[in-house]
């Protein structure tokens, strides 16, 4: 059936959606949310369809919506529409909604439908709930692992040892990758780094590494980066190194579920994908931050040991203390402010010492002796900060010092209304607040945390700065402090 | 946050989606996917926001789909917008994905948030799949039964007893109610018909119905006409007797899921809801029918029987022959004519023997003696045929006689390719053929039989004939009967 394109000029936020009128659709016995194949020159894309029962989309007419008419690269003419054939992998997901294990072959099926936009936000959280319901084996995760691996893109560096790092996240300010990136880079040792941006927190390594320089980077011109000065602080979603599993933490975002085996795929996907040959992750632990308890870190640690064994990774794991922000600065300027002091050898003391030993965490891991001597020796002879500034050339950046990045222009102190010692910073009220202030969006805004854990504090004394870039999302993020103060004195 | 409305004139299908410019989203820290409050005058309604990242939506604008103007009941003007709370049903639907049992309370708080269309097609898709990997108790099916009773409507007739029935579907032609009803209410006992539409069939029996009278009717109307006259034949979906349940079967298509305790709530509570206390159930079993196997037949027939308890409802369940379409008429009007016929005292026999044994079976129920002579009198003494008159007047309908009825336009008889005795027809292929052929929506349309089950065929004989109302979609139907005939013979 041949339809006239109606650009209906709306995004759909990455489904392949379009509207077809209903007599049409009858035609050829379609119903609401059955697929159909659009062609149009040699390009061919499955779409959802919906139906118009009146006029806004009239008979003839399919209505498009912005991701397939950007696949389609056109805004009019005319596409070839018919049925679409059933999927396979539907079948495949309701087996594992069933309970039953998927083989190497149904998984890497499902992985392409979804890497190819074929499945619809329903179908993806029927997928989703089955590994949530009932768990992954190691199997599964390791072939799931492999397949977003081969559906995404890879960086093809000839070097070893390859390094990597990753964080579980949920704590804010946590921005050691800034601090172990130079330390390694400058010992020698290869660690192309990419990193996300942030979904719920004030910010991503990527987000405050944009404070510093460009991280939207293409694949080879990465190589390029890591080939010349060992390390790179980039952005991965650029790189698509795992596209499959930002779909889905699309739909796991709504009940906010985690399913442990997607997890593990989607990390180690990304490190497969640069070749990491070596992999330290932290797992912070603590009330409000993502892991609570320590039996459950455990159980996630010895999991990440044995994929990352059939991946043929070195990996090794350390539980930290996340009770409480890391650095002072909260938002992009304000952590890359952190990081550039700590650079410079002077604190924030909890950010520097989990950098610190982070890399000297990776360089045991290569069996290098003195380790901890080795990082302290790079940060403290400005090693560290020197290949910090390269990595920031490299990347067209050209803030070096602190002092260059301006904050926002309207700010708040908060002061404290007792004296005592600080017993509790809750990290989601920090989190809730900074982003309120207009954060990671607004790179300037945030919070300054002047006091931490086990501080003492007086009454009247200044517990916390708040930063935004008008007065207006000052005042809101304010409020907030008002009925969420993340401080407890006592 | 005061916002204008941009009317959007479209619709979603049920969903209550607005969008907002990603400026104002940030002002109150909204992330794609969150809920907003919506309210105007005296109007509350809780929405899923997407965010514009351009000038689509205006900073200051808010696009709502049709879905939620018809809500405000109006298509212009200013909202108050603010962040919704958190729904306590999406903690419960997580917990029954992890397999965990819900609590009364839990699955009223669910299903009252499913008929507020309080919860996105994610979130109700994960629900069903919590409920499709995990199954449901049999407390817990009395429970949403019950849920879904309560959040519906009710017809509330101070008549005993009441009898029902239901069919579990898979089979065309199989218009048993309509043969059924008048019988059962000729002999002066109440038997208030709810009928749905076709979804994926060529004739739900509102839409046989519906070739000869209106469906439509509120709650009000009737209370009157079943108190008249015993019985009718309307269509379900107006008096909105479980519409948390319409809504569930919609996200369950994608992957044809038939959760045993949904369809079990689902059935019983439109049963609940007309007060019910005697209901007969028929599963057809065969291949190509919804359900293939006896043992499966077997333990719906116990969880049907157990569910009738404990809601007080005396239930029967036959199990029946569903090799092959009931009947020789597919289509509204082909059906009709077969209906027509029957209670006119003459065939297709086999729709006229299983009226005959579901009428007499209801009497078995209601202990009546002779039950198989008294349907069997009511049906030949014409009096089944006056109370169908007396219902089709009551209905506001007009046509009393098959030749009323008229056939499509277009038609094309399809003869044996061979000689010998029919060995299957094919139940999908015959929907699907006349599906093509514009049934339901058009009611003229569809297939004749003309050879059933067993029957000897000479070749060239007549096998069927398809009925279209233009030459376009005859052919489009005669396509499909070369890819497809449902005749094996042999």
């Amino acid at each position: 059936m041949k339809l006239r394109i109606k650009d209906l000029s709306f995004v759909t936020g990455g489904a392949f959606v379009s509207i077809m009128n209903s007599t049409d659709a009858r035609e050829i016995d379609l119903h609401p949310g059955d697929r159909i194949l659009i062609s149009m020159n040699n390009k061919k894309i499955i779409s959802v369809v919906d139906l118009s029962e009146d006029e806004k989309i009239k008979k003839g007419e399919i209505g498009l919506f912005d991701e397939i008419l950007d696949y389609l690269k056109t805004r009019k003419g005319y596409v070839n529409v018919k049925i679409a054939k059933r999927l396979k992998s539907l079948g495949y997901i309701k087996k594992k909604l069933e309970g039953k294990k998927l083989n190497r072959k149904e998984i890497f099926e499902i992985i392409k439908d979804i890497n190819s936009n074929n499945l619809n936000e329903v179908e993806l959280t029927y997928f989703v709930s089955g590994c949530y319901s009932h768990g992954l084996s190691m199997h599964e995760i390791e072939d799931m692992t492999d397949a977003i691996v081969k559906a995404g893109h890879r960086l093809k560096l000839k070097k070893h040892p390859i390094v990597d790092k990753h964080c579980i996240g949920g704590v804010p300010g946590n921005r050691t990758t800034m601090i172990v990136v130079p330390i390694i880079a400058s010992l020698g040792i290869t660690m192309p780094k990419t990193s996300s941006r942030a979904i719920s927190s004030p910010a991503g390594t990527s987000d405050t590494m944009e404070a510093l320089a460009n991280v939207s980077f293409e694949v080879n011109e990465i190589k390029r980066i890591v080939e010349k000065i060992n390390g790179c602080i980039v952005w991965g979603g650029v790189v698509d190194l795992a596209s499959a599993d930002d779909k889905m933490i699309k739909v796991r975002n709504p009940l906010r579920l985690d399913p442990e085996g997607l997890l593990l795929a989607s990390i180690m996907a990304k490190k497969k994908a640069v070749n990491a040959s070596h992999v330290l992750i932290d797992i912070p632990i603590g009330k409000n931050a993502k892991i609570e308890r320590k039996k459950e870190a455990l159980k996630l640690k010895r999991r990440f040991i044995e994929l990352g064994k059939d991946l043929s990774i070195k990996v090794k794991v350390i539980i930290t203390d996340g009770k409480q922000p890391i650095g002072n600065g909260i938002g992009p300027v304000l952590e890359a402010r952190d990081v550039l002091n700590v650079l410079m050898g002077n604190g924030p003391m909890d950010l520097r010492k989990k950098g610190i030993r982070m890399a000297a965490e990776i360089l045991r891991m290569l069996k290098i002796k003195n380790p901890k001597k080795k990082a302290l020796d790079s940060l403290n002879s400005g090693k560290a900060y020197e290949k910090m500034k390269e990595i920031i050339k490299a990347q067209k950046g050209h803030i070096f010092r602190p002092e260059q990045l301006k904050l926002a222009k309207f700010n708040k102190n908060i002061h404290s209304t007792r004296s005592g010692i600080v017993k509790e910073i809750n990290n989601k009220d920090v989190s809730k607040i900074a982003r309120t202030a207009g954060a990671p969006v607004d790179k300037k805004a945030g919070i300054y945390l002047n006091k931490k854990l086990r501080d003492k504090v007086k009454k009247d004394e200044l517990l916390f700065t708040v930063y935004a870039s008008s007065q207006k999302r000052l005042n809101y993020a304010l409020e907030l402090v008002k009925e969420r103060n993340p401080y407890v004195i006592s």
